[in-house]
């Protein structure tokens, strides 16, 4: 970045952790010990610390409509313990999931949206994350806009996986939009998401190379495949303590 | 493509010229009897057919500013023996890159441009690429835009480098536009210059990983490499016929 | 290729398959005529030709191990429709994939293989088959070898990942052996089985960049990616008709 | 890497480089001072630390043989001001390139080197890098091997180009072995030149996709452009002092 702040990632395994026989509470305490006394000392140089322990996992809700591609991608990741987190619930606001989330041993909520409904169902949500104790939303194709007021109230972060290479084909339907242009590389944003929609800090892109034989159709395949590695790969970074957004952008500790 | 049309491309060694002792008028004319058959064959199943011989080279004309990396490239590509066509003159609005070209023993033609000047410096420039009965103009980091006027009266080809993955970051300074929106791949793009700027016909794209350690310089050097090699493999592709503009899109056959 | 040999893929609707009010079998007899029409058509002309009619779906059967990342993906891209054919049984070396399988409703079969009873696995293995009609075999990590003999005695195509960017790090262990070595990318890649291990024509290979802080078990988890997509490729171009085995390569028709 | 070592990059620009008015002789005192500090510093917390100033540009010797594109990338690189070295001097064992040295104003030396002269023409090779005072020798396509005694007595880096994804088709030919075997893609390396041939700590590799269209000039041609990139990246990061050789392996700050 270019706004001569310095910035940096370390990862330690106190000795604390590795000691023989300590119990779980003695363990906490030392803990949480270490983050304030490491805290005390970054203040004293001056520097800017957030501090997180491995042993907290963050609790994470997906939120689905009825594209089932990243939903299920997201499920088995964490069950082969890529994410440093845990799945504690879906949110749809449709039905066509259940079945796959309960088999997966998940709680399903299907909260309906209308444009009339909008705003009652968003204070639904924002009861259920509260009750959830969520730490982390992700957006796995969920297909509506949240408003200013849910990201505001809700105030902690939201990750959205966008199907184009943003900030090319914004908007609706982006393959389509990509089809007409005659592009010859497709690709695939996850981005925290704010108020304006599209716009927020991206935290990762991946692209892959398309050519005239594809069609829409075509397109929406290869764009699956992308959008679920480049989402997973994202939610891992957050879950990882990896990601700082920094104003607009993101610094990635990879 | 979508629209019902059948694209193919056929390449093929004749038997004359593969025989022994021909002498070069009658191979010539054995080439142009045996390119009219093949037209009459394919308008007789109703396909339009564009036959070329590679006996024929084409004559491209490379326009320059003050940016020299692609016009190395393709003048190193050049005598490599990469492209099926010759490299017959150089045009700059700029001083600059005389010595380089004139080192390669190409001519080169420095005609100035001014907000006022344009319209007579492209005049200028059509009566020299008549003169040099060019067949394809390559915009290598030319920082002028072309009129319309100018393109519908060379009315061949001209293919221009893009320094953005388009359609995003259309317009100028796409790097500083890239790095002030903190994407994480930066791309190029080869095109036909039309008279809608930014919006011809892609030919090929290409990206590259970047992170947030990379400052707008880094992505200048970076994009750099992305260009030359982009710009080149479109040139390429089209000097061997392998490019077929149809609407706003390409066929390439790679 | 280089062998003077001419490869074309051409893939149309015939007319009567769009006409109205055609019953089944009509259709069915119009297609065996057409295709056996074109079949001497070819002949006529000195062509070796294959012709397969999309109504016939491939009877496919994965052999699986321990490993569950690309049985997951395999089933969930079937069922998502990616695949011109069917999963119709999963086969393995152990129990533990049984209850996966069962959920998505496919039948397991449980064949232990050790070293003393592995001829007579493969007998029972190859009886499946036969009862099973089946025209593919997807080895989705199944970790034993299959000899020579059942190769010649099934006679119909196997497809294999191999979790290495071949010909690099053949034989076993491929990330330990691509971390002692210090690449700084990794592959994977899928082919038909031959009697050489690792040595059958490649159909397929993809690669990810890593680094010096990628220990084995992050290539382990970041290949997982890589042999899921490319497994996945593999398997979707053969069941086109796309690929087509010529010595000890392959031609694509991408 | 896996041996609980904790390795640190970092650059700073130290308070009396941006002081004005300040002359270069006090300018250099002060670097050496702050320099030897630091060391003093990292020692007294049992680090390993080496400290380089920017102001010291190593001085770089490139070997070539005919080939001649990693030769003109690297020198229009360096004129672009891509490298912090600079290049002093070109070493062939023939002499087609001496026109293009000479035009670029570099001098050129011309050792023969046969299987009988080798010793001889290596003890040319030495007395001349030492009297260059050469810092880091890139053999950019230079098609003789360096011996062990030669490495051993330069006991300076030395960064080679192998056109092939190492391990995979180690020594001679690789492109023509790469059409054999029918892969999907091809690479390139650039690593370390040690006196096990090929095997040295690799810093940069990458690669790119092919098909069976493509004949060996088709993957000669395509790897000139994979050299050339992975080279000049290599010879980058490495006057940087931004690769740290550990083992058989490198650490790359990126």
């Amino acid at each position: 970045m270019e706004a001569g702040i310095f910035f940096q990632r370390v990862e330690w395994v106190p000795s604390y952790a590795t000691a023989a026989a300590a119990n779980p509470a003695d363990l906490e305490a030392a803990e949480l010990q270490a983050m304030a006394e490491f805290r005390a000392f970054a203040a004293s140089l001056g520097m800017t610390a957030r501090v997180v322990s491995t042993a907290n996992r963050p609790r994470v809700v997906v939120f689905v409509s009825k594209e089932s591609h990243c939903f299920h991608d997201l499920v088995l990741r964490w069950r082969a313990g890529e994410f440093a987190g845990d799945l504690v619930a879906v949110v749809s606001n449709h039905p066509n999931l259940r079945e796959a989330a309960e088999g997966y041993g998940l709680d399903y909520h299907h909260i309906p949206v209308t444009a009339d409904t909008k705003a009652a169902a968003e204070a639904q949500q924002l009861a259920l994350l509260e009750r959830l104790d969520a730490d982390l939303v992700v957006l796995a194709r969920y297909m509506q806009v949240l408003s200013a007021d849910f990201l505001g109230q809700f105030a902690k972060p939201v990750i959205n996986i966008h199907h184009s290479f943003l900030p090319a084909f914004a908007g609706g339907k982006p393959y389509h939009q990509a089809h007409a242009r005659g592009v010859k590389i497709i690709g695939a944003t996850a981005h925290y998401a704010t108020r304006d929609l599209d716009e927020g800090p991206i935290i990762h892109q991946d692209v892959t190379r398309v050519t005239h034989r594809h069609g829409v159709d075509d397109l929406i395949r290869i764009g699956r495949d992308l959008e679920k590695r480049v989402l997973a790969q994202a939610v891992r970074w957050h879950l990882n303590a990896r990601v700082l957004a920094y104003g607009n952008k993101t610094v990635v500790f990879d």
